[in-house]
């Protein structure tokens, strides 16, 4: 790895400004050592991880070698009580993926994928004119006669934001479009891939088709691909066809699993911090922001913070299994765990950019904690929030629960050019993005893991 | 189309100063109707040929429909002696390609696609160790005993430059990679794509291989599947390993053809204005940049200077077939033609982007000529190289033969993220560059057309 001058320069600053505030004099970070060792564990893992494994479907033996992987890796690195804590979950495999715009022009192929959960359509594909929304709701409200014995296509271009709070409105179109169409009697349904690029790469994703609804045939066009569909149907004066060839499968139960690991603190009746990642990913690329790199920033933060003197609560990391085709591995350690008391939740698992804001939702008990954790990040250029820290999917059931959280927000502005496609691969990592992750979680974790009970739970 | 406020205001300012210039005072270009006028005959032309009939692989029924689609075009925009001069080329067809790293580690899928004139590994593919070679010149100086039995692999990753001179050095890698491993006893070769990106998808494009030498299987991968290979040698203790499975075929000769249209100039004995585009493209992509884009702003620019009133010389447009595949309508264009006296031959083939420089290679003659060109595109932002004009590779053999030529360098700083990729799609055209191109071109063809016979042959 090599040094990043501009980046060491940030943490010289950073830490000579921690320095004055009485939270950094009660702990300090490893912000010094960090910048100043060579090394840089996060990157290693996001390469190591990407490069020797590559791709990781969870439920699949290359999630089964990630573990392995993960592992030896983690008991490498010094961490304690390193496990593989397996659990049972349902596959679902990626077939062969076609299609074509047939008409009224000559056959144009489309770049496409499945949704994960798609139904087939068979070896022979089938081939049905486009019945076309603007968006999931003009689906919604469309009478069944507008869409029955067609193909659905959702439109509906989203945009960038920062927070990617945008992948609620637009992600709908995938979470529920393919049930909403079968309910109202398509063949079919392709959406506009989820995703902010223009690139001709569908993105992947999990649609959960509701209790009793036959899953169809469900695929994503790149944005190049729809962009060609709607100049067609523009240009065309009647319908405009379909063909597609999807012919995914679902195989049955399979093993899975979380990697826990943990930094253990020096009073052991105190609850834990536990952060999470997940070593899952989609199949078209290595996963490395989505979310190796994630995995890389948690175990490089907790390595510094245990370098730095045993914390007085323990810090448990969850390399979580299985989180892309429906939170498995999440709810797994939930059934396993969730009794446990845990003092904090928090989980990197969007992307690899620079942490810009910080969002809480601690108990009363903790102003003043996350006051000294707002004054520890702000040098590093990260505000304080005004909304309140959702935490994400891997400790969603725990967060549920009850467990306090905080949302270290990364930079989600280019995160959805690349979530789910071919694209998200290690050279879309910025090193220097990556290294201040590391040292805004360090940080937090230093204060949150010395953190008194009368603060946290 | 949309107007585009901050170009308008260019081409006001632009045509003001034009005014000044006695060349612009003797003849006028259509700047202000085209600044004035709301349709966009270029963009009208690049949209049209790419959402109707989208890829054009030569020698193909599609290529043929775009010969078709380009006489009633060419014909409706009141163009004269419109038609498809056919000639017959060997035809080379892709077929399955796959590729993967198998060894040391799980096996990892690569994003490939075959260099045309690749050889076939028949159905089942082939398996062989890597010989990696840091660039073309590093496997030309190898002996044959490191490359014998092996699948060579070139890296090199291009550097983008302004004027596109890269793709002379990196290129060599496909146009001559090939020959020179087959001849080393490779039994395939795998280059790291000729593009300038970081997305996952390699770059088409051809080799020949030298006379006598029996072609082998020959792909590109994409530059991020090209990083995660350096990364598994690196990483390897021993030697990597590669699956290819390839099955492109040639299936003999087809007919293609050019495509020629005038604007007929007063003196009929004047020698005419040549200018080319090309209109076929690789398969992967519908050939937004590469070369609809081309097509449209040698007619648009056309266009404007017969609207603006009948030039002195003819303008001869030539949109050629076959382009991609080895020049055929280029040679057959020569062939038919070459004979015939030519004043002044430009091609536009370099994508979208603006006009930024223009190189000359004209007779003495033209001295004055050259001046009020370079005037006249000064105010567009164009600047008079040093250079001597090279034309493109339609024109190549008329310039060989002695003709004049003028280019008018179009920025390639992004040219090589897509050229031959299945991102060469119209959304990658910048409306507003596309425009000055029309601009620029039709005060270029303004001036040339009405140049007298002793400035031009």
């Amino acid at each position: 790895m090599t040094q990043h001058p501009a980046f060491d320069r940030l943490a010289v600053f950073a830490v000579a400004s921690l320095a004055a505030t009485s939270a950094f004099a009660l702990q300090p970070t490893s912000a010094v050592d960090l910048a100043q060792q060579g090394d840089d564990p996060a990157w290693a893992i996001t390469e190591g991880l990407t490069t020797e494994i590559g791709p990781r479907p969870a439920g699949s033996d290359r999630e089964a070698a990630a573990r392995k992987w993960a592992v030896a890796t983690l008991r490498n690195m010094g961490f304690a009580n390193v496990r593989d804590e397996p659990y049972q979950m349902p596959v679902w495999e990626r077939g062969e993926e076609k299609a074509w715009l047939t008409s009224p022009f000559l056959p144009q192929r489309l770049a496409i994928t499945a949704l994960g959960n798609s139904g087939s359509t068979g070896p022979e594909g089938i081939e049905g004119e486009v019945a076309y929304f603007a968006s999931f709701d003009a689906l919604t409200a469309a009478p069944d006669s507008a869409v029955k014995g067609k193909i659905v296509f959702i439109d509906h271009q989203m945009e960038p934001t920062q927070d990617g709070s945008g992948y609620g409105l637009y992600g709908r179109g995938r979470f529920m479009g393919p049930t909403v169409a079968a309910q109202k009697g398509a063949i079919a349904i392709v959406i506009r891939s989820i995703g902010t690029d223009n690139h001709r790469n569908p993105h992947a994703g999990v649609t959960n088709f509701a209790e009793g609804v036959a899953p169809i045939p469900a695929g994503a066009i790149s944005n190049p691909d729809a962009d060609q569909l709607v100049r067609q149907r523009n240009r065309a004066a009647g319908p405009i066809k379909l063909k597609l060839i999807l012919t995914p499968k679902t195989i049955g139960e399979r093993t899975s699993g979380n990697v826990i690991a943990e930094v253990p603190g020096r009073e052991s009746a105190a609850s834990p911090v536990i952060i999470a990642c997940h070593l899952d990913s989609w199949d078209l690329a290595t996963g490395a922001i989505d979310d190796a790199a994630g995995c890389g920033i948690i175990a490089a933060a907790a390595k510094h913070v245990m370098t730095a003197g045993q914390p007085r609560r323990t810090i448990r990391l969850l390399w979580a299994g299985a989180e892309e085709v429906g939170v498995f591995g999440g709810q797994a350690y939930f059934d396993a765990h969730g009794k446990e008391k845990h003092a904090v939740a928090l989980e990197s698992d969007f992307g690899a950019d620079r942490v810009w804001r910080v969002d809480f939702n601690l108990p009363q008990s903790a102003a003043d904690l996350q006051k000294r954790i707002g004054l520890a990040l702000a040098p590093f250029g990260v505000v304080t929030g005004r909304g309140k820290a959702q935490g994400g999917a891997d400790v969603g059931a725990l967060i549920q629960a009850g467990v306090p959280a905080i949302d270290l927000q990364q930079d989600g502005s280019r995160y959805f050019d690349l979530h789910h496609t071919p694209d998200d691969t290690l050279d879309k990592i910025d090193p220097v993005q990556l290294r201040q992750n590391v040292v805004v979680w360090a940080a937090t974790l230093s204060l949150l893991a010395n953190s008194s009970d009368s603060e946290l739970p």
